[in-house]
């Protein structure tokens, strides 16, 4: 019987972030992680294998066994297959027993399979799952095929779909409106004509019925349900995560909506002792504290950072206010940021919003070479002005700009409060002081009540 | 007589973001402008007119007159000589008087006269005024020279020994630790060791006497207080800037250290209906409520928002808490940011701190192509956890980082919080979300409490 004072179920972002806070919290506690597969991928970084920037999978790879070693945790190769949590013992694949005082369950998620889609085990036919063993096939596969067709419009089919066209490839992109969850239509007729500049053919309102095979089984097309085919040497289903639950659900923890595990403010389940982090654990909504299936590596960080603090005792009360959704990504140059509600699915949920959109040059004077376009669209609460949703388009500082955002959504600020918001502004670096579009962006807000007569 | 509802002195951005804003939530009131010379300057972006980066000084002209008509503001050349608070009329050079309903001062900053250094007046000596005519006369000057000393180590001398470097010139730098207002010790050593490598020679802590000129008056180097002396074709004084408030004080204004027109939490002055905005109205210290003599456009123009929404009465209580001296600049492909209170300055007040430094790639997996590495130091109250200070390095993310971090600072933000911080990752614009430097910073100050036995 192995016994171990924290003991940590899986072996991404969450379970890694939770064995080094452990450690460096309670650097008296043993901490053991058990991991399923041998190594770990970088989980974001998996669509940049399959373009020009990365040499192989391996650049990708996350030295899991040596992070482990500097940390002073245990990092065992099992899959746990039952918890005892009355008895408090998880039984792994191995036969072996392990006695936990405190229990970490970031057991992640997998592949969504599209049972709809006939054929969609055929030979040629690839879902994207962490996993290091089946990327580098994959990858050796893929890299020999000239057209690829790739079904799913969220992040990691459109990252997908950028990369393998920048190595050379024809690419067929089937799917709905692009990131439909993450930004209004605006914005996703933006980036669709930088998709279709690139030569990635976009079949947008197609939904695939069946992947055609030849005689050997092999995919060689795609069928959508309007009867129409496409010919393609392989097709990568990108088609969406679904929690990796069935641990926790046959142990008996209390269930959530999307197969998710229960858990409260401070990442607890229900059962004494037990925490879930991560893709696994039930993410609720910042704004609506509705149960959505947003997956996040940094907001599964987050949850590790914060169940660990008071895995003993609570030591930050409120710790943690539901997921503010918060995305970036590249297209071409483009970067795009979104954090909090789109407008449209604020409409949806019937929360009254006012918004505003400014667009300016990120380098001041406009004429500073490098200089491009940024847009922030803003979204209000019509009554309040508190800000719950923002979406940026610009430069490679996107990717800051909207972790502002997120800061400023996080901390309930409001229109008004944005109005003397105090920026760092330079030439090289921003836009102008005078037309910082979150700032402009508020006021126009702002002045919806402010320039209303008494 | 002239008359109009709101007048504005002033030129710069916070005059010009004062006017507009005027507009956009009065319409039905008059602006009227009052400023001295024809045409305006980006301020900050003055360095970059002797760079590569501009072609000429028109390229960072600001088309003040055609914004002024965009907005419907009407905009005179003219010099305001006296304000007459109790008949709420102001002068003008040209012998007009103007009538006003409210006054808004924003008559900014000029460069310091370093009366120490014997002959400053010489020819071939520049100061760096937010003057067009000067600044072109200026440029014309500067562009024939082989080598140039520049007398100031803050923002503007920095930037300005960075464009005529990369202009092909030989510079020298003459000050005191490299920002030291703005960055601890070790910043500065970095951007010290950049500045090196770029062939700038900083003569580090030599204090210039006197300008040598030749016999016919013309400035051909310059003498330190050790009696070395070096040879140059001409000097630039980058010596700091003084509040521009002559008219203020003359005309009755209650005054504040450092020649500034004393403003309350609105940007009212002492007289009814005035107001002041900007480098001429006295800026406190976020975390300090010190008089500082910090001078930003960004801050200016927040004023001016702030000023102009509380015009005609508070309807944003609790506007403005005080300057929190947010700064970022460019050194070769580095970019540095602050935002906040130094470890060094907090110390000197006698704040009692813990600091913490993290660098991390600013990309992950960090094999990514253009990968840079980012360095973040967080200055927290021990006792509390609150982040009253922050100083990033890196790429050209960094500018909007800063703000982020302003954010957080202006939002009273503890370290505690920022452990359960959402952001934003992605592979081709931030950090891992295992690493994010913020979050790890805020990890470690955190550690010190949470690690800690009962």
């Amino acid at each position: 019987m192995h016994s171990s004072d924290i003991l940590i179920i899986g072996g991404g972002p969450a379970a890694m972030v939770a064995a080094g806070t452990a450690r460096q919290y309670y650097p008296e506690k043993s901490v053991t992680v058990l991991k399923k597969t041998e190594d770990s991928l970088v989980p974001c970084g998996i669509p940049y294998i399959f373009g020009p920037l990365l040499d192989s999978p391996e650049d990708d790879m996350i030295p899991c066994g040596d992070m482990a070693k500097k940390m002073g945790t245990e990092l065992l190769h099992e899959e746990a297959i039952a918890i005892d949590t009355a008895s408090k013992i998880v039984t792994g694949k191995s036969g072996e027993i392990y006695r936990y005082d405190k229990l970490i369950i970031a057991t992640g998620s997998v592949p969504k399979v599209p049972e709809n889609i006939a054929n969609h085990d055929a030979e040629g036919v690839f879902f994207v799952p962490k996993d290091p063993d089946y990327i580098r096939k994959m990858h050796e596969k893929v890299k020999g095929m000239k057209t690829v067709a790739i079904v799913g419009t969220g992040f990691i089919g459109i990252e997908i779909a950028n990369e393998l066209r920048d190595a050379g490839k024809e690419v067929a992109l089937i799917g709905s409106r692009l990131l439909k969850h993450s930004f209004d239509p605006e914005v996703s007729e933006y980036m669709e004509k930088l998709i279709d500049a690139k030569g990635i053919v976009h079949y947008q309102g197609r939904r695939t019925s069946a992947i055609v095979t030849d005689a050997s089984g092999r995919a060689v097309g795609l069928r959508f349900d309007n009867g129409e085919e496409i010919a393609c040497d392989g097709v990568i289903l990108a088609t969406g995560y679904r929690p990796n639950t069935e641990l926790a659900r046959r142990s008996g923890l209390s269930m959530r909506q999307g197969d998710t595990i229960y858990v409260d403010e401070y990442m607890r389940t229900t059962a004494p002792d037990v925490f879930a982090v991560g893709d696994c654990a039930e993410k609720r909504h910042f704004i609506t504290k509705r149960t959505i299936p947003v997956m996040l590596a940094s907001t599964a960080t987050a949850e590790a950072r914060i169940a660990v603090a008071n895995l003993y005792a609570i030591r930050l009360v409120k710790s943690f206010s539901g997921t503010i959704a918060i995305f970036s990504t590249v297209v071409g140059d483009t970067c795009f940021g979104s954090a909090g509600i789109t407008e449209e699915d604020a409409k949806k949920q019937r929360i009254d919003v006012a918004t505003a959109v400014v667009k300016v040059p990120d380098k001041h004077p406009a004429k500073l070479p490098g200089s491009h376009e940024q847009a922030v669209k803003l979204i209000a609460s019509r009554a309040t002005g508190q800000l719950i949703g923002a979406q940026v388009v610009g430069g490679i500082d996107i990717g800051e700009m909207i972790n502002m955002l997120g800061v400023i959504i996080e901390n309930r600020m409001t229109v008004y409060d944005l109005l003397g918001l105090q920026v760092a502004t330079h030439p090289l670096l921003t836009s102008a002081p005078t037309t910082y579009p979150i700032i402009v962006a508020a006021q126009n807000l702002a002045a919806r009540t402010l320039s209303a007569k008494e």
